[in-house]
């Protein structure tokens, strides 16, 4: 997106004045409500209410057409039945109008004509520099202008209040729900933007406006599926450099719900894989359901920052103390007991409670609060911790308790305002917002308020951002649209410096007894051919062979199986190759998304991959550190690290061909399909690691689809 | 626990009369709230306010003491200091009370010396047939009797009505807060019963008791450990015969958690993996949070039985169907389409939206709500669905949309009364009270609606009822408490009738040429003896051995290595064996449980147990169905079913041999500490299998703690 274009987008989410085509005098019906809302929200700017057949609209005066208006607008919303809706468009870009949204339904989400439909009023946009969002979306408001041009029912009952927090959403239906939840959890909400049918404006164009927006803090996005990988990519490298948690639900996770996805929007569904790792490499988080959603933006909200994992617990009650303990340690919290010198101070003041962590001021609280005070502040003051979680049970539910328990956790925490103390506790929405206020956060289920309060700790601890690839990427390398046999993957994956076992290709009996006298015997041969991608089913490998004889006859052996099997296939010769070490066998890949392009993936061999899905993908190209992410990101790489006895591999190896695999993506991201490095042998530590095998799968249609996602991004950051 | 007393906990839950020794006149004091809810919640019975110091309490005729009383009370609560508690039971036993409440702390919970005054006034009550309930517990209520023998300040806002819900719990502060939480949500609590320290009444007896209570659906549950691991199966017996459902919530699971655990309760707290196994064994649901707790008790109290895992989604917004149905999918239900029939009435009803499954009705519902009812209705009537998930975002929320919203639901379930309907959607609380009255189940979040859903249809699901193992159980087999070599630990298992190689066991030279011929060639062949534990570390196996002069050296090296390695190692010979065929490497174990007696446990080989912990546990013994259920828990068990191309094992099999090393360890239950059979190894189907090692650890105190939990539970049902 230009700047330009950032622009017009300034202009439609924060107008001076607005136009409603199609403005209807009854403030109930869909036509009508936009107008109400924002003459309802006290927006400053000039209202035109276009309407053929009144002069007066809810009280505004109207205007026969966009033409009679005395200027032109800074938007235009168009709220008019589909048979209307393109003339409309085109009176916009006549009168050269920057930006027009558009409600109306019965475009691509309808069918073949729908979907033309929408092409035409895009083009008519786009040939007038005019922006448009929707069609067929719920609109979108700025709170803070009072600009509410979103037509949801659930506005009906009280419009938000501004504040930190944007919302940002393919779907109408999601949008207004998640700001509505949010509102009604206190949470102010400055923009909300639904995109619809994304003819122009998509989700990735909205987050990156958003994430220009100095006061916004947290955004909560949705989408179905994303269909332009790398702006959306530019767009998630922005707000995480500019300092916005993004709270991202993505559906269609299930193969099923991918179908009903499919079934229900025209938008392309990338792999759901490779959106949840550009998710993850760039910072932003993925919630599972809404609840949990709303629960991050709100920790989020508060804007404290968490430079690590630590967490405090302070409980009236031993058991949800150790239920609080047991969701932190299962979401890789640390738990970490008070210094010593501390719990001595707290044993004091806790004859009969515990003081390690969690600390339990048991039931004696009822009595005497102060000993909320003390510990709450001793913990703060002394512990180290990231973040507290007080647990106080239905305390607050007792009029005489509460209002101790309320002097009590000011006091101990008077002195450290800048820290994150989460109360979690039953008590009355009065009580509740009064705790807000004074700037704690309060959760009912203290599962929920450790899930929360861990996501926050990921998306707000201080990250090195990722500065992509800064040597110059390598050149493309020479792949054809053809097959490529394994030997010419392996010279290819050599040149990119992803180690390969010394061999030799060759094509006669006295060669292959040669070869295996300069490999040192054993040695592994293999049939070499374009044509033949299932060595093993025609037998066309054969290990561990010592001897001239023996060479010679299975040279001998391979040739003719080779020819028994495919009689038409190109047979290059034979590979000869030493037997592979003892290692552990692992997988480096590379696969094409549609929407993202290249990403690289990473996994231990066999049933690792294929029956655990224990897998960790990144898009191309990836720097050192986050090929360690990525290594630490699978479970079975506890077998690199020495499990069961075994001694530590070569990890470092390891990362240093993901990179490399990565970057050969990232260069050949138009010409390569997939890459497979199975079994990818990793040896001891400080011995390196070895290709065994490799296959590479050019792209057979010659379209790239995104032009290498991971390469645009890294040239955009370079 | 026996019919009498069963027959005192009724006197306990249900009195007719209560004295409360130690009643304020203040009703706010601790000691003056249990007084003012007995009376507050119109309590029938007799009252008997013991007070030395007045005559009237709380307006209520006080007496002196206990034995001034006109009759001997059904119950007798006590809330007085430490010091004097003990003299009080003292007076119970000798007016010969059946049933007392001890609110008292300063027992078990403090140390050593509190331990022992709990021992003393448990021995007191023991010896008078007296059952305690606490001592440090916060008391019991039985609502519909008004009977409020609970001093929790939640009280004080509302007391709770009766309905299908029972609350026991160890804790005093979890078991209040969600018998508050529950009221809150509209369900009815009839028994809540906190045990504190357990001097007496356990969580497995209240569960037991409650268990027997015919009005009671669901019952909820919370406990740090298991005092009585036996008693505690009994429980979850009986309550999955007589169809009660009961949600667990059990602390402890992380390893920090079980050491907070620790350090604030005296209760034993057995391995988590074992407790686990319990619950799943016996049909109860362990929940992992609070909300989930109390999610699941509403549905489950609804009463409505499922019989399957069918769901169907009708919803007014494409995504939040599209969500419904992804966490549906990650918990196993099935979420199929309409049968094409009512596909295709339903597409002239919903010309633009999806009559697949999810159904979505789009927002095209505001303006006509009859598709609401005529989808709703075609779906229950063809769908074959178990329950119904309908989605309406915050339609409620506007007064118009919501009547018209209301209208279309009722006539669209009119005819389906007995089915499950659960509304996700965000409304006022008296809007979701109307609907819940009128039957439906109302969530706002879409996640949590389906994991409750999905609780409530395992939970309620017409189970066959494990029958224990009717067959006599095997004879205990001769084990002492010295080192069992692998040679006698695989004789013992193939008496148990668990496959195990053909074997031979020599001692010279010649004997093992003969018994390598007898084999057939090549063989393994492995040192025997009692005290060498770990043969491949001294080179004691020696594998793939062929001919008679690599046979007799192959002996000689063997008897050379171990007398080298360990010089004073009794060794009874060299092990011969043919070398193992190719199959799938498993594990089977047996490991004693201090809680809850021998467990069976069942893995893939190697990583899957140590990196994955992919592993399942049950009780011994267990029956073929329930070694089918563990074989299919474990996620690695894809290799089994031919995963990785590769065929399929013999995977009944493995079930005779679960089933006939559970049935071992049952009968021997006070012999074994544990038995590791590591690799069984599983042939192609129909193949069999074979363990290839077994070690077998003896008991070494003698004490098998709770003597075969499974078995007695067998023995009970039996």
């Amino acid at each position: 997106m230009t700047t330009d274009s950032q622009a017009d987008l300034d202009r439609m989410f924060c107008p001076r004045s607005v136009a409603i085509i199609g403005a209807s005098d009854d403030p109930n019906r869909i036509s009508g409500r936009a107008l109400r809302y924002i003459r309802e929200g006290g927006f400053k700017g000039a209202i035109y209410p276009i309407n053929s057949r009144r002069d007066i609209v809810q009280g505004l005066k109207a205007y026969p057409a966009l033409e009679n208006l005395p200027e032109v607008p800074d938007v235009v919303l168009i709220a008019l039945p589909f048979s209307l809706a393109e003339q409309a468009v085109r009176s916009c870009a006549n009168l050269g109008v920057k930006a027009a949204i558009i409600f109306t339904g019965g475009f691509a989400e309808t069918g073949e004509a729908g979907a033309q439909a929408q092409a035409e009023i895009r083009a008519i946009a786009a040939a007038a520099g005019m922006r448009l969002l929707g069609p067929n979306c719920l609109g979108m408001f700025n709170s803070e202008l009072g600009f509410f041009a979103l037509f949801a029912s659930s506005l009906d009952r009280q419009l938000p209040s501004s504040g930190p927090v944007a919302v940002v959403s393919q779907s109408g239906a999601y949008g207004q729900q998640i700001a509505y939840l949010a509102q009604r959890r206190g949470l102010g909400v400055k923009y909300c933007i639904t995109t619809g049918n994304e003819a122009d404006v998509s989700v990735a164009d909205a987050l990156m406006w958003v994430a220009g927006q100095p006061d916004i803090r947290v955004i909560m996005a949705y989408a179905e599926g994303i269909r332009n990988g790398p702006a959306f990519v530019r767009a998630l490298d922005v707000a995480q450099r500019n300092g916005k948690q993004i709270v991202f639900v993505k559906v269609g996770r299930s193969e099923r719900g991918a179908q009903a996805v499919a079934s229900h929007t025209a938008a392309l569904a990338g792999a759901d894989e490779a959106f949840d790792a550009v998710l993850r490499q760039f910072g932003a988080y993925r919630a599972e359901s809404t609840d949990e959603q709303i629960d991050i933006a709100y920790v989020c909200a508060r804007g404290v920052p968490l430079s690590g994992h630590r967490l405090g617990i302070l409980t009236v009650s031993g058991g949800f103390g150790v239920q609080i303990c047991d969701a932190a340690i299962s979401l890789g919290l640390d738990v970490p007991p008070l210094p010593e010198s501390a719990q001595v101070r707290l044993s004091r003041i806790l004859p009969s409670g515990s003081v390690l962590n969690p600390v339990d001021c048991t039931g004696q609280v009822v009595n005497d609060t102060s000993v909320i005070a003390e510990s709450l502040d001793l913990m703060l003051a002394e512990g180290g911790y990231d973040a507290v979680i007080a647990f106080f049970s239905t305390l607050p539910i007792a009029a005489s308790v509460a209002e101790n328990l309320r002097r009590g956790v000011m006091e101990g925490t008077r002195n450290h305002a800048d820290r994150l103390v989460v109360l979690c506790t039953v008590a009355d929405p009065d009580s509740v917002r009064a705790y807000e206020k004074a700037g704690f956060l309060v959760f009912e289920d203290a599962a929920r308020a450790v899930r929360a309060v861990a996501a926050a700790m990921r998306l707000t601890a201080r990250r090195r951002l990722s500065s992509g690839v800064s040597d110059a990427a390598p050149e493309p390398a020479a792949i054809g649209q053809g097959p490529v046999s394994e030997f010419d993957a392996k010279r290819l994956l050599a040149d990119a410096h992803i180690p390969v076992p010394s061999e030799y290709l060759v094509a006669s009996r006295a060669a292959a007894i040669e070869a295996a006298q300069q490999s040192g015997s054993p040695v592994a041969m293999k049939i070499v051919s374009p044509d033949i991608l299932h060595k093993t089913e025609i037998g066309g490998v054969i290990l561990n062979v010592s001897g001239d004889a023996a060479v010679g006859e299975a040279y001998d052996a391979l040739m003719r199986r080779a020819r028994n099997a495919m009689p038409s296939a190109r047979i290059e010769g034979v590979l000869v190759t030493p037997m592979a070490p003892c290692g552990v066998e692992t997988i480096i890949g590379i696969k094409r998304d549609p929407t993202f392009g290249p990403l690289v993936m990473f996994g231990l061999g066999g049933v690792f991959v294929e029956v655990f899905k224990d897998v960790a993908f990144r898009l191309a190209p990836i720097d050192l550190e986050q090929a360690h992410e990525m290594i630490a990101e699978v479970k079975g790489s506890a077998l690199l690290e020495g499990a069961r006895g075994a001694g530590r591999s070569d990890i470092d190896a390891v990362a240093a061909a993901l990179v490399n695999a990565s970057r050969f993506a990232a260069a050949n991201a138009g010409r390569i399909e997939s890459v497979d490095i199975n079994p990818f042998l990793v040896l001891p530590a400080g011995q390196g690691a070895l290709a065994l095998d490799a296959a590479i799968v050019p792209s057979q249609d010659g379209s790239a689809g995104p032009p290498a996602a991971g390469a645009t991004h890294a040239r955009a950051m370079g």
